[in-house]
């Protein structure tokens, strides 16, 4: 970089000549972080001394600071946290943003040791993500004088949080299945103590009607292979698509009926959420699935986390991001334009 | 405590008086850490004007600073780095060390800008896990002044490495297999460019011989599909046990092996590899495989890693850890005493 060759003074120099850190350095001259107001005074002594110009700070800060984000999860099997953090890192890499996770259980204890770690370390900001968005991570954070963010979990009422849009995701698989001329849908899915199984279950009752039929079991192969037992064993007629509260039950969903002898999706749609490759793929026939697009959720988080540390205004509230529907072969019809 | 209502001066009041973290102030009395020599001098005149006393170093570096590992990781998709992480955060968390998880891809540049803010925020050691113990991380760390442990990736030949014993793993799996009277054994399993494919092939032809059959093929369920198809298709006796390279394969071949009209273990046992709980416990019959004590090899590494940070002593070389096999249905046999 042309930069680089000029005699300019740059936030390193100030830093050697402070004796601290260059993010220090650069939270010092931009009245930020967590230091003594003695440390903030001798970094601007030494910017000052050594005509450190204020209009190089923005480059500077790019380009010379390490800043960081701390990312607390209680989702330790990683399936959403994981795809989340690769969102997170992929945003903020450009910036030069480091993410660090921390996994803090479900344990208050391990949450203040880590979210102290944190503090210590002096990140820029925290992002809490967790494994169901009705739960909260077991740490207070509304105190800190850094910015947080909460995506795919609960936040306090004034915090910025970030949802997937169960409610979206599931009326695109409802209509998917409409289009293609299937009727008779039942719903498959977990547990009712779940606010996204509320949601979907919303949007399966907004287009079956009210008098659709929902199936509560556990979020696993067994609850859908158990769930077409039930529906086969029924007097009248049986469904023409099943729409799943998560992969893995539309995988044991797919599994039992064609262990009936039943064509998927020559007889019966079938339609899982979550898109989890390792489950949607292997699946025969693949599946058509809804994606919470954790990545992208991901992304705007660490948008958002970096635009409250740079002081930017950001409106408080729950942002519902779109889901999408992935098309693979469990309900026959074409692939999506 | 009893320790906190005494009037005893501690690390906390040092760093305060010297304006530096108590991180900074732990490693400046130390003489670890990185930090000007003026830090360094500042630190101790104040810890001498306080009348700090040396010998209460112990307790304060355990009970009052912020002692932090970073665990470096290439395998976005976590199956391999979560459990091991999981294992170095119990073994670290008693310690009051947090560990901060950085994901590198295999991208040289995010590999450098991850270290970089690890140095910058002074973690006490840094701890390098992969998906592989055949492959490098895309980033040389045997030139830092931290301590740092190679954990199920490949480190340099005088760094400390752990790694899983995929032969003795293997071992079990096929003597579990000859306990149970089967003895027209096959193996099916990944690409032979794994050294782990290797190891468990060598101890698969130890037990079964030298003309043994070894399939190469994906690590996936399609690839054990079509293993059961040319094995069924072939002239002569078919397997009365298959081995396999991991849990997916092991899926694939116990649905292909049930929709063949075989009972498993019945007609032919099988075993899978890595315990990957959501597809071991789903398989019907779930799955009898071998684990690789990932957690284990985590909580290793953190004691590695800390008892380094200490300046104790630590043996260089690889490691190799104990797999276990988890005894599920698909082989036959009661519980493993």
């Amino acid at each position: 970089m042309a930069l680089a060759s000029t005699k300019r003074v740059r936030i390193y120099d100030v830093a050697q000549a402070a004796g601290v850190s260059i993010a220090t350095a650069s939270k010092a001259l931009n009245d930020t972080g967590r230091m003594t107001e003695e440390t903030r005074s001798r970094v601007k002594a030494a910017a000052n001394s050594l005509g450190f110009r204020p209009n190089a700070m923005a480059r500077a800060l790019i380009q010379r600071r390490t800043f960081t984000v701390g990312l607390l999860t209680n989702d330790t099997y990683g399936r959403f946290t994981l795809p989340l953090m690769a969102g997170v890192s992929e945003q903020l890499v450009d910036h030069g943003v480091s993410v660090f996770l921390c996994s803090i259980e479900d344990d208050p204890a391990l949450a203040k040791i880590h979210v102290d770690a944190m503090l210590d370390k002096q990140v820029d900001g925290i992002i809490a993500s967790g494994k169901r968005i009705d739960r909260r991570l077991p740490v207070d954070l509304s105190q800190l004088d850094i910015p947080v963010v909460y995506a795919f979990t609960d936040g306090p009422e004034d915090a910025v949080t970030l949802v997937s849009d169960d409610y979206q995701g599931s009326m695109q698989a409802m209509q998917w299945l409409r289009e293609l001329g299937r009727s008779r849908i039942v719903h498959v899915t977990g547990p009712q103590t779940f606010a996204s199984v509320g949601e979907r279950a919303r949007a399966y009752h907004a287009v079956q009607g009210g008098d659709g039929l929902v199936m509560h079991g556990s979020w696993s192969e067994a609850w859908g292979h158990e769930a077409v037992a039930r529906l086969w064993a029924r007097k009248g007629d049986t469904p023409d698509a099943i729409f799943c509260g998560n992969d893995q039950i539309a995988r044991g969903v797919v599994d039992a009926l064609r262990e009936r002898g039943l064509d998927v999706p020559g007889d019966v749609s079938v339609i899982g959420f979550d898109n989890w490759e390792i489950v949607a793929a292997a699946t025969r026939p693949p599946l058509t699935t809804v994606d919470m697009n954790l990545k992208e959720l991901g992304r705007e988080a660490g948008r958002l986390v970096l635009a409250l540390a740079e002081g930017k205004a950001v409106e408080p509230g729950v942002r519902k991001l779109p889901c999408q529907l992935v098309v693979r072969e469990s309900c026959g019809g074409g692939l999506r334009s």
